[in-house]
């Protein structure tokens, strides 16, 4: 039986693509977090709904597969994209204890993406995606990732870059990066993206050093092309030699 | 007036988010490659529609710019997302001489994130995206950048790996991969995603290096935590020490 694995993107139904909408109506059973499937309620009505809590993703991914291996099509959701820092990864984990899932990813508007139409164009060329959470990754690799992007001249998209048990990881991102970067480097902050609260700002990398960031916060950090126009958060791709 | 620079997803209507459907809908104009347009026509039959040639690109949002200018909303649209290797730069590199244009930027799905739901889940964890054209960027920087992702251990998303003006560029960047990663990496290639002729194959980066690659093949080289469950390119994330 299938198992649709779907990245819902950043919160908004706006934000869906009509590949996550067909296959949110072809599946009988959802498995999420419940944030996200209070997000789609109207979407889902009627349907066999479960949820884990924040932490529980591979139950969370186990429970889907249990329902699509008892030959019910079912839809496990997350935000985002459904692989980058979603499902997809730990469910073909699992995949081999069950024969006979057939396995469906379907993508979805990364926060990156979300964030960067908000600022402005800040991902117009190159760029690298860094996670500040440490409970998967210990910070030494964080840390030794951060450095080698900053130094090549990267724009960085920080996801999870705080919560509420993991405080001052923005402030050492941002140390690390100043190793190599501008304290005047444009950098751009968005909280919510697509959801009720939505508010993005532009500021220095000094001046990001002392925000505030939770589990809702993406980060973008610019690299050496990228600067101020009209208020917007631009990285140059070099058109104008054309 | 409004100007929507549009990130149409790699191709098919599948991918289109319900914003890029709504911006569609309330444009006059829509401007952008022909190929793209073409994908698309049954949702811009009846409006005014306006292409440039490949290279044309500055070309392009000045057209869309000078529509909008005029008073009518105007649609600029691209392949993948509005901003990665998209026009949403370009368009506010321009917009400083068009006071009175309001420029909103849709996202959709770049080609790395549909190009990893098709191989897997190979994007599970940090990446890195960097585009193998050199028609913008001197081909030192990008071969340092591909240096110092791989030596840092991301999955590495390549864009742009060939044309028929430029050969060889895949096998110059596997060489510099292969400088810190073993011949034996997992990595996947994937021509025309969600487009006639859908293409994806899973091997070794010694293998890779030997693929022809053109403007609609998409690359993803895995990182050190990638590997091959089932038969699907999958980078774990360290999920079972939960």
């Amino acid at each position: 039986m299938k198992l649709y694995v779907i990245g819902l993107g950043p919160g908004d139904e706006k934000y869906l693509t009509a590949e996550a909408r067909y296959a949110l109506e072809a599946c009988q059973v959802v498995v999420g977090y419940q944030r996200y499937l209070d997000l789609i309620q109207d979407l889902i009505k009627g349907k066999e709904q479960f949820s884990t809590p924040m932490g529980g993703e591979l139950k969370r991914c186990r429970m889907a597969l249990d329902f699509a291996a008892g030959g019910k099509p079912t839809a496990l959701v997350c935000s985002g994209d459904a692989g980058v820092y979603g499902l997809a990864g730990p469910v073909y984990e699992l995949a081999p204890e069950y024969a006979g899932v057939e396995i469906l990813v379907i993508p979805g508007i990364t926060a990156a993406l979300a964030a960067a139409a908000l600022l402005g164009a800040p991902l117009t060329n190159d760029f690298a995606v860094i996670s500040l959470s440490d409970l998967l990754t210990p910070w030494e690799v964080i840390a030794a990732r951060l450095s080698a992007a900053a130094a090549a001249g990267f724009p960085l998209c920080l996801y999870n870059p705080g919560s509420t048990k993991r405080k001052g990881h923005l402030e050492k991102a941002c140390d690390i990066i100043l190793g190599c970067r501008s304290t005047e480097t444009v950098c751009g902050i968005v909280s919510c993206a697509g959801r009720e609260g939505e508010q993005s700002r532009i500021m220095s990398l000094g001046e990001l050093r002392n925000q505030k960031a939770d589990m809702v916060t993406t980060v973008i950090v610019g690299g050496a092309e990228t600067g101020l126009i009209g208020g917007k958060m631009v990285t140059l791709r070099g058109y104008r030699r054309d």
